[in-house]
């Protein structure tokens, strides 16, 4: 029997983005529900059992060595072919839509984060190279991180160098052949070292001799740990670092100490080529926040079933049956949503569609940010279902909350996501691309939506002048305009879900636009009240 | 130098709610501001320092034994006489108003939330002693509890019996000389176990043989872990948890296996009186929200100011900047919500007002419930404000958010609160004593204040009208309607604070009425959406 949140993909895959009819009916709304269906048991029956015992276990350094609990749970994801899913079908791929992908990566997520970021980030690696690298290069690396026989890592940030990475040192030293040395340390490096994978493909942000500073002086180059010659590279990990959650996710230092090395693209330019990628990898992430919410409500309703206190199950308890709903309603939206935004992915892929691109460029910061707050919410909402034992290791819950707290700061923290949004997606056309968005929105039939939609139309307009009178006023609104955005657009999701089958997803979306929308009103104030003169 | 916690305090407690005045100026605001200075000092000298080092090494248990890294702090503690505060003169205790103990809980709690949980048991089980226990009783007790050489620890919920306590089913054998053996399993004891104090008093709700069932079946007994011939008493842990956070407080499974033991208070009136405590207990859990906040502050700001990106530092990023505000503002809210519910208590015990012990009952639940919400999602800021580094365990700032999400759930869940405050408090006496508050909120000259204010009473009345129409909806909106009013009353709190020093508080006021505020609002109009026809 296939998982809530399975059902959800499958019914938002076929009936609400409409999959099947982008693809020219080349793949069925039977393919897709057999593909999910068949995720969704390999989650449940590899990922999930060992998820706990991962976390208790950890990932464990020891001279340069990192041991994680899953290198047979690794070989059985190999084994499946999971990671080859969207990858393109020249490199041995399956070549299916990367919506597809988007579902796999919730319910991988839901089912074990510490796990599943291992080939999220070779996905990422593996789009980053599609994209840049040389036929040569792609030939000699591809095939073997699309079987996910070889994972990928991305080191970007150093120590100094954070959300600013202008400010990066690693360098690249020519070594007179066309390849490079690259000297540096890199941190918080997910998966940069483990057991898993036969080697590891490090894609690298690093500075060349000649470099102009600033960001616009950064190359990017590809390296693996062990050299095509069998040898190891002259690169270790160096530590890693002990977190809140995700433990048995090696999040390494890695020390860069002469890798020998090659340029992806031209030099100077890896930062743009690296934010290519970066819509997909937020994407991803946006994702993770929508699993966690999945994950704190797929334990938070069985206890909750369980649980008798006052002769009856406190699922039935009224606040606690508010908690759930909120759970559930908040959830289905942020998977909606997702759903719609790899659309964007594939629609730009298949059909050339420029429009879908600004669509998808619109929706990922929004996505990214709004999903992943959503998703520390809903797992700290899952802990209160629990009472006492929510706090207690032992139920789970405590851990869907650590795992969570990672999603709103990595891949651009929520704060940059917000800027971005506000800056780079509505200043760059004045608000056309966020007020089309809108107008789709307002074409539901609901009141409550239109009102909602309205307020946020009028809030745009003030972000936007703001932001040409005051930039650091407009910038400390951001968060809450996104916020506000990301609430209206999930009640466009459940609303939609709702006109499709009214009897399964009416109740929930109602409770959405009855008790959820309203934060979007409350933000608008909120932005209203800062400012005002 | 103070923290900007202790000069709040100090400001609030001389300024805001007026302490000396209510003591006729027997405590004159530089005796306040003394103790509070000196109180300070301690957490800062003595708890602080080895707050994270206790979290790693954490409360450890074998054969019955528990050892935590306290042994020399709690010594301290004792030493400095800080258990002895506020408790009474004629049991060796200083005397001093609730109003200071809250300060010193808030300062503790901020500085090492594990270690300072043991003096707020020994605290509640001391309040509840000087309520219910005979001469004798207190005679043989108090003393030791007040020096802190003994601590307290209170034993309700067991496996079957958490929010509903009438179920539970530990049971006492009358031993025909007036004393009784206790058996049974009680859970989640904090400092039921420890190697601190030379003693523990152990407060503990079972049923007398002839007990009628549920809720008015449960009596009160106490007994102590040595007896007073030195011998041993038959109890003993029986484990601890594994917990998110508060790792070095040993939250206890206490077996009582003939436990020798005394009723206190009349039989099958345990419940009532251990309710009657519990305004104070609450208030105590509501300061750790506070306090929470305010740790998550403290490391949020000088991580910001010290941490550059882009040319300065992190500070002055307007969404971080944001951030730090939004932190301050709600911390400072709480705070003097806490010192005007600690008030309540004082004007009651010391005017015998009842109008103040009514106020006390209403806002009780607000706070613990308000705040203790707000220092979870304060600490989550303080993580965000880190970027990567936040959910580095290093940082500390992960600490303050695994430490705060207990304080939602115990000494009744935040949902309980909600509904305490819709059904006992409100509907009680139809919203009178609220509409009181409210019009003494709307005294303030704000204009945002008193919008808000308005909206809330016409939220009040919607509920009441729902209580009375279906209770099961009504309560499906008490969490909502408990947080509106919480950021009510904490704007009420933060314009006082303004209009006594606007220099000082004025910014931080104006902060919050403009961006917080609204979200009073927000919770209305979810109110509004859910009991819509």
């Amino acid at each position: 029997m296939s998982s809530t949140a399975a059902t959800d993909l499958i019914f938002g895959l076929t009936r609400v983005v409409g999959l099947p009819a982008l693809t020219g009916a080349t793949l069925s709304a039977e393919d897709i529900a057999q593909i999910v269906t068949e995720a969704d048991r390999f989650c449940a029956e590899v990922l999930l059992p060992g998820a706990q015992a991962a976390d208790r276990a950890g990932a464990v350094y020891a001279n340069g060595v990192v041991t994680t609990p899953y290198r047979e749970t690794y070989a059985k994801w190999v084994e499946g072919g999971w990671q080859s899913l969207a990858a393109p079908v020249e490199h041995g791929g399956q070549g299916l839509p990367a919506a597809l992908w988007t579902a796999m990566t919730e319910l991988g997520m839901a089912a074990d984060t510490s796990f599943m970021l291992g080939p999220l980030l070779t996905a990422g690696a593996i789009d980053c190279l599609l994209h840049h690298a040389t036929p040569d290069q792609a030939a000699r690396l591809l095939p073997k991180m699309v079987s996910g026989a070889w994972s990928g890592a991305m080191c970007l940030t150093e120590p100094g160098a954070g959300s600013d990475l202008g400010v990066l040192r690693t360098r690249a030293e020519p070594l007179g052949d066309g390849r490079f040395a690259l000297h540096g340390e890199k941190i918080y490096i997910t998966w940069g070292e483990q057991d898993c994978s036969e080697n590891i493909v490090y894609l690298v942000l690093a500075r060349l001799p000649d470099a102009p500073p600033g960001s616009k002086g950064i190359s990017l180059f590809v390296c693996t740990k062990w050299r095509a010659d069998g040898s190891r590279n002259a690169l270790r990990a160096g530590g890693i670092e002990r977190k809140l959650g995700i433990h048995a996710s090696p999040t390494c230092v890695m020390l860069f100490e002469g890798t020998e090395a090659e340029l992806v693209g031209e030099p100077h330019r890896g930062l743009p080529a690296m934010f290519a990628m970066m819509n997909n990898a937020r994407l991803g992430v946006g994702t993770q926040g929508v699993a966690h919410g999945a994950a704190a409500l797929r334990l938070a309703e069985a206890y909750a079933e369980q649980r008798v206190q006052g002769g009856r199950p406190i699922a039935r308890h009224p606040d606690v049956a508010r908690m759930l709903m909120e759970m559930r309603a908040t959830t289905l939206a942020g998977r909606l949503l997702a759903l719609e935004t790899a659309l964007c992915v594939d629609r730009h892929a298949m059909t050339g569609d420029a429009a879908a691109l600004e669509r998808l460029a619109l929706l990922t910061p929004i996505l990214k940010a709004w999903c992943t707050d959503r998703g520390v919410e809903t797992a700290s909402t899952g802990i209160q279902v629990h009472g006492g034992m929510g706090f207690v290791e032992d139920a789970g819950a405590a851990q869907v909350l650590r795992d969570a707290r990672i999603a709103p700061i990595y891949e651009g923290t929520n704060g940059i996501q917000a800027i971005d949004l506000l800056v780079r997606k509505l200043a760059k056309d004045g608000g056309a691309a966020m007020r089309a968005l809108l107008a789709e929105v307002k074409r539901i039939p609901d009141v409550r939506l239109r009102v909602a939609v309205e307020t946020l139309e009028h809030a745009t307009t003030a972000v936007l002048e703001a932001q040409g009178r005051d930039a650091d006023a407009a910038q400390s609104v951001a968060v809450a305009y996104l916020e506000a955005a990301g609430w209206v657009l999930g009640g466009w999701m459940v609303a939609r879900a709702a006109a499709e089958d009214s009897s399964t997803y009416g109740p929930i979306a109602d409770f959405y636009l009855r008790r959820l929308l309203p934060r979007a009103g409350g933000r608008v104030a909120e932005i209203a009240g800062a400012l005002a003169a």
